[in-house]
């Protein structure tokens, strides 16, 4: 990378620390990727973090990063970097930018996972050039960021954004998060394998091409890989599996719907596995979305696919650390 | 007035215009108010106005203005001022800011009527000193408004803020708006009356109290009055009209839920009429919004209710001519 100003962006979630080196324009150099060393607690991670950034730094450029960027799966506060809760971690107030910052001799800036996919979206992916957007990421779970007015909301403690939360059906079924019928609850990957789980146990004979389907694909067991073979079936024609594509595609509907309402975004930006398997549902939700929201909240709304895939984390990190760190 | 500095607030709406001289402090120095004339169109109005304002001039200070702010119950263009579509004036696309400027010879501001009470509220109501609120008006429409880092958020047209059309119900009854289970089409007041008639024809024994109550207040028919109907018959203990009290109310507690969660405010702030005609709604939402809502998105959260009534579309409108044009 010769002596271009670089940065480091880190994503860390419960299974996988990425930590890469990226260039001012987003660009990755040079990227690794680990097991999250979560039994060793948060000094374990900051120790495997920091020698990550040691190779990364050894192989890649002669000058200095500019800092690190760092987004963790769970609640961040703004001012500090304590990371106030990470269920996936099992961490409760840990000063983790504070710990960071002395390991790797670099400044640091924490934020959540995915408000750091959200800048990367925005600053080097289908956001780039617009202040006022929306990005949903549909995966296991449901999430978000909203940049609005050419700034990323926080909130009140720094949590603005949980998309996937927002009720779409008051009388639907619970969410783990203790509410009902919330968008993740009708959407996410762990909502659609419960839905075809029940599905199959309430239509056991239609359930048989659904699970043909599921075998096709080389599915053995369980959540993770449901939505996937729920795919399978639907673009096999299994009239199960597509009722249980088109009552997602619904909620997803109606949850955009919503959103268009209350923010009046310029872009919205569907991205996560959920969404990458599904590539038929992007112009269904489009499509769902005109006739339904206001038209003035619509009118100026385009519906893209995330542009980073499983890179936004890091690469929105590292932006985090240039908008944070550079002069 | 003496000499203190002081701005022109105007809340324009279909059926009345209100226009007071307001100062700093957002206190109402003096007040005027006439039905809306609004067979004679954009003209007609703007010659209204300024008669209005000439007379709260001649009123009211020697000093001259700071410019005055308009409310407009419609869609607003931000940088021209140009009202696009107000449907209960038969608008579309009047460039009223500078037809008014002209008329008034003062600097106009103008605004959607729901934002400016929302200003209003934040500099000088329920959320002073709060730089992430959410404002939630509910009378016979639902409407809102939002700030968040320290800002009115306007979205992409200027529309941010409609809250209204949030799904809570994507299997509910169909909205005005054409989208269906918009928080509206459950709590608004046309709302309740139209699930008051249901239910009155649904159950017409269940009904009798329900329409003496109505008969004890004094109404004699329609949609306007019938929330203040279903409010008495229910503080009078009929069965029907607990029902419909608490279906709303459930229907609001899930709508907040998802504004919490997805803006994650400090202070949620529940105006209108419908608000005011039933004051047990506000406790009752604040308890259902505790368990529902993400705890780190509500741990923070206040809820309150309106401060400046009907006088928050003036001060607000007033409020935003002294952010606009003072030095």
């Amino acid at each position: 990378m010769g002596h271009e100003i670089w940065a480091i962006g880190v994503d860390l979630g419960g299974t996988k620390v990425k930590a890469a080196a990226v260039d001012a324009q987003g660009a990755i150099r040079r990227r690794l990727e680990e097991p999250t060393d979560v039994d060793r607690g948060p000094d374990g991670i900051t120790a495997q973090i920091a020698r990550m950034v040691s190779e990364l730094r050894r192989e890649s450029s002669p000058s200095l990063p500019l800092g690190a960027g760092v987004g963790v799966a769970g609640q961040i506060a703004k001012d500090t970097g304590v990371v106030r809760f990470a269920p996936n971690l099992h961490w409760r107030e840990v000063p983790f930018r504070d710990r960071l910052q002395a390991a790797l001799n670099l400044p640091v800036v924490i934020a959540n996972d995915v408000r750091a996919a959200t800048w990367g979206e925005w600053l080097h992916g289908a956001g780039q050039g617009i202040d006022d957007l929306i990005c949903l990421f549909i995966g296991t779970g449901v999430g978000g960021g909203v940049v609005s007015g050419g700034r990323v909301l926080s909130g009140c403690s720094n949590t603005a954004g949980e998309l996937g939360h927002i009720t779409v059906d008051l009388h639907g079924p619970p969410c783990t998060c203790g509410n009902r019928g919330c968008l993740e609850a009708l959407a996410g990957g762990w909502a659609i394998a419960r839905r075809a789980r029940e599905a199959m146990n309430d239509v056991p004979a239609a359930g048989v091409a659904f699970l043909k389907a599921a075998r096709l694909t080389g599915a053995v067991t369980p959540e993770d890989v449901t939505t996937r073979v729920v795919a399978a079936a639907a673009q096999a024609g299994d009239p199960l599996a597509r009722l249980i594509v088109d009552e997602m595609a619904r909620a997803l509907i109606a949850g955009c719907v919503g959103l268009v309402n209350a923010f009046n975004p310029c872009r919205l930006i569907l991205g996560g596995g959920v969404m990458e398997g599904l590539p038929e549902l992007l112009p269904r939700i489009e499509q769902g979305i005109r006739p339904a929201a206001l038209n003035a909240a619509a009118e100026m709304l385009s519906v893209r696919p995330a542009e980073l895939h499983n890179d936004a984390g890091v690469i929105g990190a590292a932006a985090l650390a240039f908008q944070t760190f550079a002069a």
